[in-house]
């Protein structure tokens, strides 16, 4: 049988969260290649015999890279196996996806894009926070907070963007937190924008902190 | 058994991008309020003797009015029923899920919200257009073409929305595309945009149009 790779959304961690179709295609499997948020959802959803490949970050070690990660996916493919490479959220929607789905048509390989819940809506809808709600806010923009504000080549474009939408959801903020606050105050928004910062979205250890914009700490 | 209300995203479409929760839920679910993009996820989820009931658009009819569905969900929990609301993709990204989860507060009627998968990323990812990419873009912006930008008083800022981020998804803009287009030209966005427009998205009958955005049609 030909090999296949399944690029698969695990959604933000809650493994209720995984879709019908990613716990079949989960549960088939023969190689899965999975990362930090997806490891909540392998329990009881992957066979005894398969091959599990973990690819996230460990503490005092770097991530296998993209390059590694598109090689091996490659090569248990060529082998003839099915490979679900389960990712935290959604693949394509800051998830690299579309990175290794170039990787696979380069190589011949066959695959299939497998949506997921992402946690740029869930984690805030866990908390009670809708993105748009009628009279409130009819528009929202989804950035990464992974890149530092206050260097200068950061092609975030924060002037128009604090103009541009009425939410905003920043991804992976934690560390520049205070930076991206201080650009987004400089920009025009309100100081009294009501504000959450989220923390392990949607599992039990979740947890919310809620403030105006201007002291959210 | 005190009743409950499930605000439930059933994703864009295909059946297989339900979540586990959501399917579970359905299960279970002594009645069903539905509309028209959740359809399709009914089909072998349902209990024979569960209530179905639909309050999407019917051709020459309104649909149900958002006060209407708010009263039927109190009315079921109230006679002590598990409902479930199933709304297309997910109820609090332009679901009105938030609209529904203040009725239910106000009622005193307990409530849970399943997210859902988003079409806004599943149905670009079904005609494989990552939202963001390495290089490419790293920043997405999603709102509602359902206004008409011609209009004066759009509360859209498509002026700084057209320079804010790289990848706009716009939801339900079939109607007003030609005035869309026109107002992101007009606003700075390149001719040259590479754009696609998606109808069905997720569905087998699915179609897509890709071209530069001034030749959108």
């Amino acid at each position: 049988m030909a090999g296949k790779v399944y690029l698969v959304g695990a959604g933000p961690g809650d493994p209720g969260l995984l879709t019908v179709r990613a716990q079949e295609l989960l549960r088939q499997a023969e190689v899965v290649v999975y990362d930090r948020l997806a490891e909540t959802c392998l329990a009881g959803n992957v066979r005894p015999d398969a091959e599990l490949v973990y690819v996230g970050k460990q503490p005092g070690q770097p991530a296998l890279s993209q390059e590694a990660i598109n090689a091996l996916l490659i090569a248990r493919a060529r082998e003839g196996k099915q490979v679900v490479r389960l990712k935290g959220g959604d693949p394509f929607l800051f998830g690299r996806g579309g990175e290794e789905a170039e990787a696979l048509v380069a190589a011949g390989i066959p695959f299939e894009v497998v949506p997921g819940v992402t946690s740029a809506l869930a984690v805030p809808a866990y908390a009670g926070i809708p993105v748009t709600h009628r009279g409130l806010s009819s528009s929202v923009a989804i950035i990464t907070g992974h890149e530092d504000p206050s260097k200068g080549e950061t092609s975030v474009r924060w002037e128009h963007l604090a103009r541009a939408v009425e939410t905003l959801v920043i991804l992976m903020g934690t560390e520049n937190l205070p930076a991206i606050v201080e650009r987004l105050l400089q920009a025009g928004r309100s100081p009294d924008t009501p504000a959450a910062a989220i923390q392990w979205g949607t599992l039990p250890h979740q947890r919310v902190i809620s403030a105006p914009l201007a002291r959210l700490p």
